[in-house]
């Protein structure tokens, strides 16, 4: 398999013959336009400028300046990535790609990156659809991409406590292939789970598999490692403590601005033995949501809770319904999971749901839909067609506010730069007592070289309508570059002054991803 | 109904007359020692120094100078304190004690204090066990100390989401108070539930309830309001986000030393409808702690799964067998619960437990037992019996390593300093998938006036045990003074350069808490 440079995944798998002929066929029929095939740029033809630094002597043979490495580190995978890579719009890419063999070579590489005020951007799978690893400054600084591709072990394993000390730069699958002998699984599955790492995972507070409880990444420390211009930083393996503010939650969500996660000592459990699912309908969304919030709020903690909207469960699991599908999963190592769903199930009926006995196509349906969606997006950019998506979170009772506005917003835009009505889907991704996490989908005909203007355009219209409902910029997208106005608003500002600070202490010369959470000094 | 100014909770539930000559009659079979009692000073024979400050006139009827007031508020809860005010020995005192009637008043204390360099110490319910809310400073600064308790309303409910806004200064069983007419309960119930309050309990990330899922406050925080020197700082309510490292978990734990909690919007639930509980009985610990970890490894999140040592089993719950008893309890407001009970039980068959069939007496002596354990620690103080607890969690590979060093270290202790056995005991109060959460008991004879250097003594010997071997110096006690010399080893010093760093930020003139978590500046 060979990774694409300017979209997601494997060239191998890209969406192609039959398959894209039918995605467009139904794209035609949703959002009809201009569907002329664009083909990516060949690297050579993008002219990219020659590295302004080089390595010292000592850590040369770390560093790349091949520019299919260079090219391939510039931008991360959103639809504005995507699409300016198809471009060949790359306007700022990474002098030198940096791939450290072990820990000592992150030192020194920080080491000199601070010495001669060069930026440093932690790199894991390079997934981040919000500019995180893109080295946008406003001014000229050189930019040397640290990936930690080459550290991906399982370095131990501790089967009483179940938990592993894992490095940091491991991808999904090699991960779970080396817990897999002890039985053991880290059952973090975010959407990009073949192209991230664990790294990235814990740098962005990942989402993952879990519609409840253990949604993100987070509860699933037990503790961390992370070198900072400043020292390395270790927590104690705990699997609870209240001694003061926790460390590992300042290095959680700190997105490769505070330092570089080298290792975590994560929480592990045995492979689920039983489970249960069931796929429920709705002909009444408010109904949908209702029964969604009971089930939520009921203690029974399912695996999966995915609620779609009419649209979601149309075009990425083929079921015709009034009002919504609500996927429900239910799963355990331990204990038998059917009377969980049973009672599930009775909530559904309390709001008018019908419980799809046995019926599982659409639930599969969707699952192999999501793991191709990615790739379905790359086609369509290539045919100048908008398809992105956006998520947050709000309390149950600003949810139907925040759905009103934000489906508006979303609809006028589209309206508003492409002249045509598109399509926008909302689904949950996850669910809490006190609220669910809303995920966005936006399908609309652009204008091929102003697609990315388009969107632009469109996604400061739902950021807006999302700030002012009470959500969150996001939920498990991370900040990066691009949400930097919303969650300017949204931090606190006395938050943002310790922040600062801390930044300050932990990376004095300012070196470490300029510009992601903060402003660059 | 009076608060006692030297000892635990209210004047009239002192242990005397009978209750007393049984509990002496307990100690004098397990610790036999000199048993004299001694009654503690009155309040104007401690002679306490004028206050060194007055407050400016706008904020002078917020400020009390009143020696009760001011003994009352000079020394947390612990055995160290308790004993320390019966010896009358109140080197250091608030010279004034504040209480703001609203935010904005609180807003003016700090201005002054900043203004002055007066140290302000937040105070909740003044239950701290660690030194938390003494001012005990290496310098002659003055200090003030804000007893936030008129701030002690539920100030909105949202009962769609389940979440209500509290101000941080309301005593457990008050804001259970407020929360019943709505059939929602925090259940956060810690064993200082009526004498503590919610603010204390997120400065210092109080254990509760549940002994697993929500075991701290800080799980069930959708946000919080804190006042700072350098500002305001709230969070917004979300159910859950990945915008950044989280705002609220750097102000968890802080100990009042980054700002002052004044409100939070808290997750609640229905009040429980379905229980069921059973004890089991073990005839060799090792198997006792196997089924516990099963348990804890399930995924049937029992609010309960409490592992008593045969000490405890017998000082506590009346109950005597050889290996331990494991007290577990199931509890939910949606669904019966007692095929989760059935599994536990099986998993504790497994390890040779015996279940004792709706027998709940040893759950209950153990409950109600838990309730008086303060009062009847500050009657065996004042008959100079040393009787104090420390707590910690380590994973599950450590445990039998951790339990074997830290029982020995307290016998060894304990031998040294008062030449007797003692008793020393073990429970788990929370347990994790990947490790318990073990809380240990000491009950030794004393010497009058020497108590407090005796214990200081065993307290310096279990703290090094418990740092050798993996520990942490606190699962839900706080940090406190008390605790800094074990949780400056165990802090990762980056972490400690950022804290440093965001306090400074928050808290320039440093008045806040000084000395607590960090070294006063």
């Amino acid at each position: 398999m060979t990774r694409s440079w300017w979209g997601w995944g494997n060239v191998e798998e890209t969406v192609a013959g039959a398959e894209l002929g039918a995605l467009l066929a139904r794209v035609r029929m949703l959002a009809p336009g201009d569907l002329t095939g664009h083909e990516p740029p060949d690297i050579p033809a993008l002219g990219l400028p020659a590295p302004r630094v080089s390595a010292p002597a000592a850590l040369a043979g770390l560093c790349s300046a091949d520019p299919a490495d260079r090219a391939g580190h510039a931008h991360g995978k959103a639809f504005r990535d995507v699409v300016r890579n198809l471009h060949g719009d790359l306007r700022q890419v990474p002098d030198l790609v940096a791939r450290p063999r072990r820990e000592r070579d992150l030192v020194d590489l920080l080491d000199w990156c601070a010495r001669d005020g060069i930026a440093a951007i932690a790199y894991g799978g390079g997934s981040s659809v919000v500019g995180g690893i893109e080295p946008r400054f406003d001014d000229d600084r050189a930019a040397v991409t640290i990936d930690l591709g080459r550290l991906d072990r399982v370095l131990e394993i501790d089967p009483v406590s179940r938990a592993a000390r894992i490095q940091a730069g491991v991808f999904g699958p090699h991960l779970e292939d080396q817990l897999r002998p002890y039985g053991l699984t880290l059952r973090h599955f975010p959407q990009s789970f073949e192209f991230s790492t664990l790294g990235g995972w814990l740098a962005t507070r990942a989402g993952g598999h879990y519609a409840t409880l253990r949604t993100h990444i987070d509860d699933m420390v037990e503790s961390m490692r992370v070198v900072t211009p400043s020292g390395t930083s270790e927590s104690r393996r705990l699997p609870g403590s209240g001694a003061g503010p926790s460390p590992d939650r300042l290095f959680l969500g700190s997105e490769g601005t505070l330092g570089v996660i080298t290792e975590a000592w994560m929480r592990l459990e045995e492979r689920p033995r039983w489970r249960a699912r069931a796929s429920v309908h709705f002909a009444d969304y408010a109904a949908a949501v209702r029964a969604t919030r009971a089930i939520a709020q009921s203690g029974l903690h399912p695996a999966n809770c995915r609620l779609l909207d009419t649209a979601e469960a149309l075009i990425n699991a083929g079921v015709a319904v009034e009002g919504g599908v609500l996927m429900l999963g239910f799963e355990s190592a331990d204990h038998p999971v059917s009377t969980s769903l049973d009672r599930a199930g009775e909530l559904c009926r309390d709001q008018g749901g019908e419980i799809i006995a046995g019926e599982e196509s659409a639930g599969d349906t969707w699952r192999s839909s999501f793991l191709r969606m990615p790739y379905q997006r790359d086609a369509l950019a290539r045919h100048s067609v908008i398809v992105e998506t956006f998520e947050t979170a709000c309390t149950w009772d600003r949810f139907e506010s925040l759905h009103h506005a934000v489906m508006q917003a979303a609809r006028e835009a589209v309206r508003k730069v492409t002249g045509a009505d598109g399509v926008v889907t909302c689904r949950f991704t996850h669910v809490y007592p006190d609220g669910p996490a809303p995920y966005f989908g936006v399908y609309a005909p652009g204008r091929w070289g102003s697609t990315v203007a388009q969107w632009d355009e469109i996604k400061a219209a739902v950021s807006e309508a999302i700030a002012h409902n009470g959500g969150t910029i996001t939920h498990h997208h991370a900040v990066g570059r691009d949400h930097r106005p919303w969650y300017d608003v949204q931090r606190p500002d006395p938050f943002a002054a310790a922040l600062t600070a801390a930044k300050a202490a932990l990376d004095p010369a300012g070196i470490l991803n300029p510009g992601v959470l903060l402003p660059p000094r």
